[in-house]
């Protein structure tokens, strides 16, 4: 059952690896049916040269059990059930270990907007979490690192700043389904990488004034959008 | 119509997939013929993965409007079309995002001529704009970016200096077709990235002296070069 | 003889290739047998282009001579040697010029635990060796190696801590077997170069703290473990 | 004639394209025979897509002058002549431009041997020129490129100092044929990036004492080397 949700579920974690965002097992990518109340997740550990699309695991948006597959689903899928229940508007969640993305997790400096190459897909600063507490680790680690990303979210549009980074952890995109958070931790993955260069280059480099952030975001988003060929 | 235009314009493209300096759909290139009043450009949001020549849309040099193609054309066309009305030796234009031309558009600093590399396809410090004014990206973002390029060009020649950035964007690049702008803009990739290490490497790192800078571009431009095979 | 042996320690050396840590001839792994008291290792300086399972050289684990095999054992196999006596519970060894690995190895800084990449394979900071004094470098300076290293751990576990830095050299990792060194070299180069983004990114950036660290490890290691499908 | 010197010229030119040392034409590699008075050199600007060993250009080691060939030599040639007489025991010559060994060129700071990946193959720093003055850019730009790098090092040994770095321009590297020059520019590539990281981790890097370098380039080197297969 659920042939296309896996389908679409294993493509997107196929198109991780092949953008090499991961090494070994690092990764995992999920994608949700808010109709019949699931989403498949990859199963932990398993490299991406043998997975199959019939290895994807169904959870139930609901309890955020199994309901479905053989395998373990993710170790961080308590991460994605809590992200899935707080932020209803996404249907794909990624999370790597993505290099320059990862290093910006760890240094606890703040990825601020330099360019509109960020600007196309990420409205303002990525947010970064707090760390988890001793207390938040030992009680519910991965669900209570969906916590301090809701928090650190403070209430923006999880569609509009597609990105977080879990402090000393690595980073969680989103998108409208799996394929699109994939699109985003590889835009993540570049726009970190940019912006470690340019602070490198320049300590004191700029944030682009807002105007422009704006209007960069707005030529590719919202009913006013011109990028690309879709009729709208 | 324009066959031998589009395939200009649609191999420079390809080969700037090729040489990895575009993501998904990250850059453009387009290529003029005078003579018949025209230019050809790649088609807004379309994958290199299925790019045909036939896609290459074909935009007016007198009123910037597309004159033939199905698809619309790149949304930096009007950029284009602004560029080769000012530039009127150049034939053939390239943008990207490329990730080291960009950390220095990012970073707000000159990039020098640090050394030969530099000095072999590009006269002096890489002009850098000013970010455009809150009025002038409300108004026409697209042609007020080619203003701002020719702003910063101040009377140099785009032929001899064949490479912008604009400021927290990224870089355009210059040359005789397409294919030339192209590879001026993997050389500007290249260079960028030098001159960055050079720089990490001495924060006080000198430009090259200006004879040397004469020198190399005069070996490979101009009636005296004596680089390559080409008679003269 | 030693057919299996050799397979495992010529797979693992050609995956070291496979992973591009290796230029030229600049890496060797080994495996351990105890049971038949031997460790087969790579010929020194034998190109991974025409490397076959045939070569690897059966040396003795009570003499650290070479007991089976053509070719000259590589030139690091007293240091191998040494560490097998010393790290019981280990049976497979490592050793890389590994670019970002040997940069810290180079830097004399620690390569401390700044995140959770790290903390899942690595308990604490990566040992860094002092270098050797000219007297243990004359004297025998491969065996002294493996002294330096010895005195690094001074009593960590090696297969908790499966990595050390001998400062002005290189890498070396541990593993159960000589796949899992492997593994482990790969992890390290990783974890050293986003340690490194970090600190260029943050200088004062924070070690992860305690718990986190504890927290991840322990999710993929020992009884508690709960990543991937293996059954415990 | 001279079809296997031409034929290792060629082999040479082209490992240098396939280790990625080169980007489009900037790279040249020669091979001289001092029996018969010659060396082969890579035409000018010929791209290696297209290069045969038939391009090959043999110049006298007398005169510097082309005695074989249809194509324009190198616009390096008159360097690769002037070594060729002032270093009498080399026979191999690469010049390129690659990232690392030319951002250090371009940074003015000395290239110091900070671990043994350096030591094995390069004894001490890498030989560092000033710039030509404009006279002797003027007069003989070519030659006198020779001229600052003969100069710089001082009697040193190119076989046993294999690289040299010419300011704001970029590597030269020797061997005893011109494969082995092809592999030392490899190595000075690698050698200068892991010098650029351990310097980013820590400004104050140490160099290797100077008795580890002995061993190590002694360990490969010379009457008592004990590396590799080769009988001594």
């Amino acid at each position: 059952m659920f042939e296309q949700l896996k389908h679409s579920a294993y493509e997107a974690n196929m198109e991780l690896w092949r953008k090499k965002l991961v090494l070994y097992t690092w990764g995992n990518v999920s994608q949700a049916d808010r109709a019949h109340g699931i989403f498949a997740i990859k199963p932990s550990g398993v490299p991406y040269e043998t997975l199959k699309a019939s290895d994807m695991v169904i959870v139930s948006l609901e309890t955020g059990k199994r309901v479905e597959g053989d395998l373990n689903p993710s170790s961080d899928t308590p991460t994605h059930y809590e992200l899935y229940k707080a932020f209803e508007n996404i249907n794909g969640i990624t999370h790597t270990h993505s290099t320059y993305a990862t290093a910006w997790a760890q240094s606890g400096k703040e990825l601020l907007c330099l360019g509109t190459t960020h600007a196309d897909y990420i409205r303002g600063s990525v947010p970064l979490t707090r760390y988890l507490t001793d207390e938040e680790t030992e009680a519910a680690y991965e669900a209570n690192t969906a916590s301090v990303i809701i928090e650190a979210f403070n209430g923006k549009n999880p569609l509009h700043t597609p990105a977080v980074l879990v402090r000393g952890h690595g980073p969680f995109t989103f998108g409208k389904d799996a394929a699109s958070s994939v699109y985003n931790a590889v835009v993540l993955e570049e726009v970190a990488k940019m912006a470690y260069l340019s602070f490198s280059i320049n300590p004191q480099a700029n944030k682009l004034p807002q105007y422009i952030q704006d209007k960069h975001f707005l030529r590719k988003h919202g009913p006013n959008a011109y990028y690309g060929q879709l009729k709208r």
